[in-house]
């Protein structure tokens, strides 16, 4: 008899659900997509279906396993008491709804929500880069730039669910407007859209994606190569200040610009350097995130592992 | 019969000692200068001296309290497990130096060693402005900037005991040069010792005093007034920068130049409304700490209170 949880990755695009047993295999997983136009009850239950098919699949095999919960990854902010979502415009009409009750009705298993980049930064720790420590930030650089941070083994919530909104430390007081209302966010520096919009000021080409740019600044295009510099400046800052605050033994980094890293790495380092001497005289880890998009999955599972242990 | 703790304020000029039992009464309290021109060895005689007073003190009175141990704020970093001090420059060849175990042997009771910004953040939420919540920030606005984090009641460390260094927090990425190696630390922004740097750059007077510009602000001086302005829009920047990080529900500020609290407050949480969504949506609570130089003391004394709870 074995534990098992169920980890879901519920995005605005991708609906995703996998089966992790206590010492963190990997025992299914399935993909597809979030309905999201078809309305709430339609994505609830394609989600509830989901995890009934991987737990069907589970149960009938050998070995008697045992699920002891399901966590779910939402990108909104979560109340956990209340088990309700706020601040999910990816989502349709899940702001304030008790969507873990409904799930939990409809499963008949105990559910815990999780904003997911804090999902990611849990899966990280559990069975990723960050597995010989117990506190560590994640940076998840994609789109915008999201953040987790595990404080002790756990996540750090903040008292309503709002902590880790790290694409919103500002980088440049009187910069880019960024659409929190602030300006200089790291967002606006160092996030995917950041390196279009700098590939765009520099008249790199037409419609470039930040791949584009990226295979660029790798051929040695020296204004791509720029890009990335700043990239890895505004990094530099923003964990400059997550070192002097939390004097963590481990930083990293996720999401889809870690293809770059190579490329804004010698300029994040160097800016580590110049700005803090934590980072001079004892120098934390500052790495890449190693389970990419399926620690937001390890994560979600181990909530209700953490839980019961 | 009733517990008691001491605890002891050992700055580089003065030094402070303080019994308090477990309710929080402080039971005796004596202060004194700290004897750094005389070494190392004559400032812990005279520490263990003002701790083993205070203790015939309260051990001859009524009530048969007894010693739970002692707590020791220091400004430098903390190796909590070897009770060592490193960074302490305030204090003669301390850094490295077995204090604790010194202590220790010598009093014949537990001693913990802490920073005293630390010190000062656990002291605020056991008996000051921190009472009723278990997360907080605090700022401490003197010469320079300190800062202690409390999370879950406890003090944040960090894996070296360097966490909380929030007066190298950077708010002018290209701003003035700071003792720590970065340049735009809102130290060099905030601190009393920007308000004279700022006056002088305003030609305000020869030789003024953070406190004389403060009365100089306070009796209409324009430019003096703009001094504290800036003062407050540098602190919202670090503040907003700390809602993003943690989201918990009160940030205090502390330390000598809190007598400016209403010549710099209005900017401050102007610059919070431009910067922080949370700080729009949900308002934590921004405060003055309300203990003044007994915060550390406070917490001191609360470090074996608490461990032994």
């Amino acid at each position: 008899m074995s534990d098992y949880s169920i980890g879901v990755d519920l995005g605005g695009t991708n609906l995703r659900a996998a089966a992790i047993d206590r010492a963190g295999k990997m025992l299914n997983k399935i993909s597809g997509s979030t309905p999201v136009l078809a309305g709430r009850d339609a994505v609830i239950t394609d989600m509830v279906r989901a995890i009934e098919t991987i737990r069907e699949t589970i149960e009938a095999g050998l070995g008697g396993h045992r699920l002891t919960g399901v966590g779910v990854g939402i990108p909104g902010f979560i109340l956990m008491e209340e088990g309700v979502v706020v601040g999910a415009p990816n989502l349709p009409d899940f702001d304030n709804f008790q969507v873990r009750d409904e799930i939990e009705k409809r499963l008949g298993a105990r559910v815990i929500l999780e904003n997911d980049a804090n999902s990611a930064a849990l899966g990280e720790k559990w069975m990723g880069a960050g597995r010989d420590v117990d506190d560590l930030v994640l940076m998840t650089l994609g789109t915008g730039i999201g953040g987790g941070i595990i404080i002790g083994g756990r996540v750090l919530h903040g008292h309503l669910g709002m902590a880790a909104e790290l694409g919103h430390v500002t980088v440049v007081p009187n910069g880019y407007p960024c659409g929190c209302g602030n300006v200089g966010c790291v967002e606006k520096y160092a996030s995917a859209t950041a390196v279009t919009a700098m590939a765009q000021l520099l008249n790199l080409g037409e419609g470039l994606s930040a791949e584009d740019v990226f295979k660029l600044a790798a051929g040695g295009n020296e204004r791509a190569k720029m890009i990335f510099r700043s990239v890895g400046t505004s990094l530099g800052t923003a964990l400059a200040n997550l070192i002097s605050i939390f004097n963590f033994p481990l930083y990293l980094l996720g999401g889809g610009m870690l293809g770059a890293w190579e490329q804004f790495r010698p300029a994040m380092i160097q800016e580590l350097e110049r700005r803090s001497f934590t980072f001079r005289s004892h120098p934390p880890r500052i790495e890449r995130a190693t389970l990419g998009a399926d620690a937001g999955l390890y994560g979600a599972a181990y909530l209700s592992l953490q839980a019961e242990s």
